[in-house]
């Protein structure tokens, strides 16, 4: 016996939230139920309604409830000629966040993981070569990460840009700026020597 | 321009909940987007109900979307004739993890804080001196925080009790089991000198 059923209901749905240990449900549980009834409401309802709602852009794959995102919808960026694939939605807003990069993006809500079932169907990758066969596209930029994975998936993604003649890159990778060499794990610091340019 | 407002709503909402930043939203919003559709919809579901269904305990104040709470709805201790009086429902959950107090509570819902207008009203303490006036209590323990402001509604409290005729205490307070000397905060090491018990 802990609380009422419904109190109980509500603390442990809250741990299906990433990071929400039992704790932190019972502390959001209790802070919603004293002092934040209304936003509690409103939370319930803006979460039904994405859960229900949201799909991915016919264009990129990012998470949107219309049928192209606001990038894609865009008269100047949704026919860029530059596309950045990058693995997660967070991706793309990291690199709005920077606000130099004007293309459009490539989605692929997740890498290639064989042993997960995530082949190139599951990224759309059939999708991204209707964008390189269709539109003007002269530069894919991969922007995976820097992982086992991510490097095999900007592999083959680079391998289709190749055949249907699109420029493909990636981005460096190497010591971030403002850190400190000595605090790089090696494996960065081994991309960063790989990755030098001539001064 | 970040998200689609259906997403963007998502992330804002989530915010709501204590400790959840910007990037927590978004990591939490993102997941459940992600590979958790059914949890966020039971989440949603969960939270809805709560908000509008969860009350006070008729008789301990603490959440319960039922007239009484477990506790004082169970035959043995809703009877009992020791009260622990506690600010917040989460305390209830502290004690009762310890399984060795068997009485009832009282949940303050806070504590006495004039120039927050939390007064002896909103606290409910009518509704505890009728307990103290019809039910046959032995004992009242008072378990409220060691700062200024529990120890000025225990001491409020205490009053009441002694009016009524009934037995009041405070827990002790001092250097936690486990805990190392030097790692205690000095108003608790004070408090554990005050409450030194003879040997
Ligand atoms: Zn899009
Ligand atoms: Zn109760």
């Amino acid at each position: 016996m802990r609380f009422s059923p419904l109190v109980d209901e509500l603390i442990q749905n809250l741990r299906c939230l990433p990071g929400v240990g039992p704790k932190s449900a019972q502390r959001m549980a209790f802070s919603l139920l004293e002092s934040d009834r209304k936003a509690g409401i409103k939370l319930a309802d803006a979460l039904a309604r994405a859960m229900a709602d949201v799909g991915h852009c016919q264009s990129c794959r990012t998470f949107t409830e219309e049928a192209l995102c606001p990038i894609c919808a865009s008269a100047k960026r949704g026919k860029a000629d530059t596309i950045c694939v990058v693995e997660t939605p967070a991706d793309v807003l990291a690199i709005e966040a920077g606000g130099h990069f004007q293309g459009r993006y490539f989605v692929l809500q997740g890498h290639l993981s064989p042993l997960d079932g995530i082949g190139p169907e599951e990224l759309g990758l059939a999708l991204l070569e209707q964008h390189l066969g269709r539109d003007e596209i002269s530069e894919l930029i991969l922007a995976t990460n820097p992982t086992v994975e991510g490097d095999a998936t900007a592999h083959y993604i680079a391998d289709i840009a190749r055949r249907h003649g699109v420029n493909v890159s990636r981005i460096a990778h190497g010591v971030p700026v403002g850190g400190e060499l000595e605090y790089v794990d090696s494996t960065t610091l081994a991309l960063s020597f790989t990755g030098r340019q001539p001064l």
